[in-house]
């Protein structure tokens, strides 16, 4: 057994672990994904919500993630009026991570527009704030949910979903040590979008809006241009990598080295969940990095280890990790062999035998320290998703 | 429970297994791996060849593959003097593979030269015969190794080591049916080699051998050119993509769909086990194409159990694997949820609860059926590995 640093999630949206091995069929493109994942959003209430959170942040515990960013924009009801606590939803997140555990950063989202100058879809009205206004009035009101494990943070979806006096009203409004993250330049058509609409890379719009600094963490950052990389490294921002789901999503191989080149700090997000296990998402940064260079060796082994951690913990603003921890099994099928700093090369999350948030373990052998079995709740919450998705139609 | 096909890996260097977790320190070029690689090679003799490749094996069968492509090149003494019984290597594979219970397809491999026109390195001159004529009278001779496990194969190392001449000689002196297996342009050097030395691709150095046919698996293939892919699909070879090794060598994405459009069938190869996973290695594939592409959904599910599947036993020449099976666990942590046909984009190695051999069950929950644990028979051998490191410096 060998302990190591536990892992921070930096980019999660909890709802999407229910399209995990259900989007690949009959044709599996972009659109079949987009579709299923609106459709089981729609399902969610703050029940729900709490009871499929709480399974997916007990699946990514018994990993060995200790902190997840939650992305979360399912603000409001189906039609986009709120729930008598507006903030019901992000309660819900507060609560399921309280009960198994995990320390959670609410990345309370602003998600006005589904495209530059236009509404939001049907499908997307429970995002909705109406304006960062208004939405800055219920991030207000998320205070009382701080916790031992629970920090609030702010997310703007992306520079499609807010406009640029949107972003520099949310940065004037949002205290300055209040972790922000964003999505930024996934798609190539984003860019597109955004030079064709402002006259500029979302990058260049962040910039602009003055949102640049190292509270920002920029999530994908796939398609970036070469200024770009260097604007975001000198602001010291940190990139938030999702190699399995940009893999999944056909997103592309982004440039992790030359913005950790250029000064930008990196970390890792499991983001749809299409596995939750850091150790592939750390093998999976370097994959590409090596697939994109033809070379080995791009980033060290203490580079990933800082990816799969420290950068992850810092985006999150947690600062009190030093005793979140990881017991591996440095003897399995898998690691025998390894060398004891390149265990993150053989290891995946079945290798992880005790997790401890501040020293004290909280899953161990796959459950929860309570006993709990993250496999069962998933397959409840999910049952239940599928039950109002047949309904539904 | 579920229960699909077992995997076939139609691609392996088993003593390859120690490098895991060991060769990303100090840079981790390609050259740090080769060095390693040359060196635990000249560890090896044939009671330790069978104690790594029995542990191996016993690896692989856990993880639900019933069958392996041994690509064996590891034949002499390790200064080019040939054992007592010169097939004493690959007779200890076959040892290894019955006393494990996988299916072996021995892949004997003719390997003359470090470049064209160059004898074999020091480091390599246990893999050399000499001349294919010698290397066809030593291939003759391990008829007696076929068994009801082990099926005889052939391989040629790749147009880099062996003569479009000596591989002429290869295709006269070997029976048209065994399977033969060759590396393949993965990487631009032995292109740009060969159309120096040759004036042709390595694909038109081999058919202009009369090497194409239905018979032959061409492994990799990353670095082809149009006329290849048309060529190597028409004469209907088997492409053996190795995804993890592919990633983890920096040798880039090949045109895997491509291939199959053209009408290649597609098998996967775990290669130099930086994983041993056969669900792992088609999420890579289609990782790969969905990378290279920017969409998702290139292969679909159904295709993917095909290069999981059927590719490889076909790429091996094992027709009776109807009753080779995998029980998957869909309920898991990782598997609730997915649809019974994509299994395969969620489950990992660690969700194989049973594995059988013409229905004869072999191996159960991480150990073979006769109760040993492959992590443990690795650890020794490895063991033994790093004590003959250790002593020759």
């Amino acid at each position: 057994m060998t302990v190591v640093a536990a892992a921070a999630n930096a980019h999660s949206h909890a709802f999407h672990r229910v399209l995990r091995g259900r989007t690949h069929g009959e044709g599996g493109s972009f659109w079949t994904w987009r579709d299923f994942m609106y459709r089981a959003a729609a399902t969610l209430d703050p029940d729900l919500y709490r009871d499929l959170a709480e399974a997916v942040f007990g699946e990514m515990l018994i990993a060995g993630y200790t902190a997840v960013g939650e992305f979360h924009y399912v603000h409001h009801r189906p039609d986009g009026t709120p729930y008598t606590d507006p903030n019901a939803m992000g309660a819900a997140l507060a609560a399921a991570a309280e009960s198994v555990g995990i320390r959670l950063t609410l990345l309370d989202t602003c998600y006005l527009a589904s495209a530059p100058g236009a509404a939001l879809l049907p499908e997307q009205a429970r995002f909705g704030d109406g304006t960062s206004a208004a939405w800055l009035d219920r991030w207000h009101a998320l205070a009382p949910l701080a916790s031992d494990l629970v920090t609030i943070g702010a997310a703007v979806h992306s520079v499609r979903a807010v406009s640029p006096e949107g972003i520099g009203e949310i940065i004037m409004g949002l205290p300055s040590d209040v972790p922000l993250h964003i999505h930024l330049s996934e798609q190539p058509a984003e860019n597109a979008q955004s030079l064709a609409t402002f006259g500029r890379t979302p990058t260049g719009v962040l910039a602009e809006a003055g949102a640049l600094s190292s509270r920002l963490s920029v999530v994908h950052a796939t398609h970036l241009v070469d200024d770009d990389i260097a604007t975001l490294g000198s602001a010291g921002v940190t990139a938030v990598i999702c190699p399995t789901t940009e893999a999944d999503l056909g997103d592309g191989v982004g440039p992790a080295r030359a913005l950790a080149d250029a000064g930008a700090v990196i970390a890792i997000g499991s983001d749809q969940h299409v596995v939750i296990d850091p150790f592939l998402e750390v093998r999976g940064l370097e994959a590409g990095e090596r697939l994109r260079s033809l070379a080995r060796g791009r980033f060290t082994p203490a580079e990933l280890e800082a990816a799969r951690t420290d950068g992850g913990f810092r985006s999150l603003g947690v600062a009190d990790h030093a005793r979140d921890t990881i017991t591996l099994d440095a003897a399995s099928v898998r690691t025998a062999g390894a060398a004891p700093d390149q265990l993150a090369y053989a290891a995946t999350a079945a290798d992880v035998r005790e997790v401890a948030v501040r020293g004290v373990v909280v899953a161990r052998d796959g459950l929860l320290a309570d006993g709990r079995d993250p496999a069962r709740m998933l397959r409840a919450a999910i049952a239940k998703i599928d039950a109002r998705l047949e309904e539904s139609g």
